[in-house]
């Protein structure tokens, strides 16, 4: 079912390669531009097969569009604006799969055309790898995706991109982009910076012999290195556009944790025991969600044992 | 090939239900004793045939056997010990399987009989999971067994342990408690901490629902819950047992932290990148040290998209 005729997928990483594969495999649109400025990614993608027509120049791979999906790091979005929406066709949407959604209005609401559409959306999906290799057609199947139009934009151009990720095996909610940052900020930003920060700690420590850390991290580090082995240039730009938000869900953590802190300094195990049955229970809510499966994680999976 | 004639397993929780599993497949032991103070786990024991006897009295437990394994939470070992140390075996090797190790010396030592032999140990491997329907003979599999005996223990005895993890699979490394209450504290204390907290802090949002922190999981958020659904006593007693080393790597991380704050409030991009660039690499080092598999995780698994 053609839900776009054309679309253009600007940057092939994770996200952009994935939702090449799955628009290819849903055949959601007629014709499918990508487009990255990384020579590699462009020729991989060749070879992969992932598009219709593979550019390295945005002003072109945007025109005659119906969609053009911004899939590179949020740090680009002023640059590639600037380049490719005197260039987009009259009536297009612009969307992007960006992690934070405040900025991105700031910044692509002043350079939009009035007769093109800014719907900017958030597919909450992804895994720790990068590239063009890494993406695949599922990643957003039973995910949520969260869009966030301006109060201007036509129902029915919001109602074709829900049903875009909806084809796409995504659900879709609406919200207003600060409820977006500070709902992520907890759910994903401060997670990643947590995890970048006790990697980092760990890599400190002289004590103990950085073979040691990777030989005893099935202890419960290495569940955080995976996170911290996500894209550096995606995460510097979602905590440089995030800012506020962060910097709160960080205040209210570090309260949390001096308090953990003191209860273990002064001995006070019902505390601790209080904390930690009550935080048990909510990864049942999330298995049974279905945003995580009920399979117990012990560095890799039963059914290889 | 058998290693120990008899062995008495106290607590049958996720580690110690792996082990007699393990004891049974691998024949180590013509006879081996569980004991229990949980109907419920002692019943599910007899229905799962972990063990050649089931029993709920620790004295009776461990008479006879040659290797007597505690897999109870380290604040139960002062009551058990001073029940389990008179009925020993003359010759018996008293072990156990806690994630510290300074703590059990000090509580453990002073109840010993000269006639027998404590060498702690720690089976740096794990699931979420919890109680005797948890466990799997692969669990200790290709992980790390830390060793700490005492400066007097008899090498041969040593020795003879060692072959008992070796045959589990597990490999086996020889370390003094203080060493491994530091490198655990990073490795796996820490990050359990961390983990609790985040959980934590995010349900005491008002602005954030928790129906919306459990549908967006899947930002990063879901990796925490995973550690922070493990044992809530185990983890109380590894806390309160740990004070020192926990508190002094929690310090450090706390350090860092401020310091990426800092580097967000300040626009500092340059020194975000160079942090989660270095991260990333970490990760492959544990990857090749086969300590965890190569497999992309979003929250279920590729071959079953």
């Amino acid at each position: 079912m053609t839900i776009f005729p054309q679309i253009t997928i600007i940057g092939m990483g994770l996200i952009g390669s994935s939702l090449a594969r799955g628009i290819l495999e849903s055949k959601i649109s007629n014709r499918l531009i990508v487009c990255d400025n990384n020579a590699e990614h462009c020729q991989l993608s060749r070879d992969l097969k992932l598009a219709d027509d593979i550019l390295d120049d945005p002003a072109k791979a945007v025109k005659g569009s119906d969609l053009v999906i911004l899939a590179t790091p949020v740090g680009t979005y002023g640059d590639l604006g600037q380049i490719i929406c005197p260039e987009m066709k009259s009536g297009a949407i612009l969307t992007d799969v960006g992690s934070v959604k405040g900025s991105v209005v700031k910044i692509l609401s002043p350079l939009m055309r009035k007769d093109c559409h800014l719907i900017p959306g958030h597919p909450v999906a992804g895994t720790e790898q990068s590239g063009p290799r890494a993406g695949f057609a599922a990643l957003f199947e039973g995910r949520w995706c969260i869009l966030t139009p301006p109060l201007n934009a036509p129902a029915a151009m919001v109602s074709r991109l829900e049903k875009f990720w909806q084809a796409l095996g995504s659900k879709v909610e609406l919200m207003t982009p600060d409820h977006h940052d500070m709902v992520l900020a907890i759910t994903s930003h401060l997670p990643h910076l947590i995890a970048y920060n006790i990697v980092g700690t760990a890599r400190h420590l002289e004590e103990v012999t950085k073979s040691e850390v990777i030989k005893y991290s099935a202890g419960g580090f290495r569940d955080f290195t995976r996170i911290a082995a996500s894209d550096p240039t995606m995460w510097r730009d979602v905590f440089l556009n995030n800012k506020d938000a962060v910097l709160e869900m960080l205040a209210r953590f570090s309260e949390d944790l001096t308090a953990l802190q003191r209860a273990i300094r002064y001995d006070e195990g019902d505390k601790l025991f209080e904390l930690f049955d009550r935080t048990r229970r909510i990864r049942k809510e999330i298995i049974d969600a279905g945003q995580e499966e009920d399979i117990a994680d012990f560095g890799r999976h039963k059914d290889e044992k």
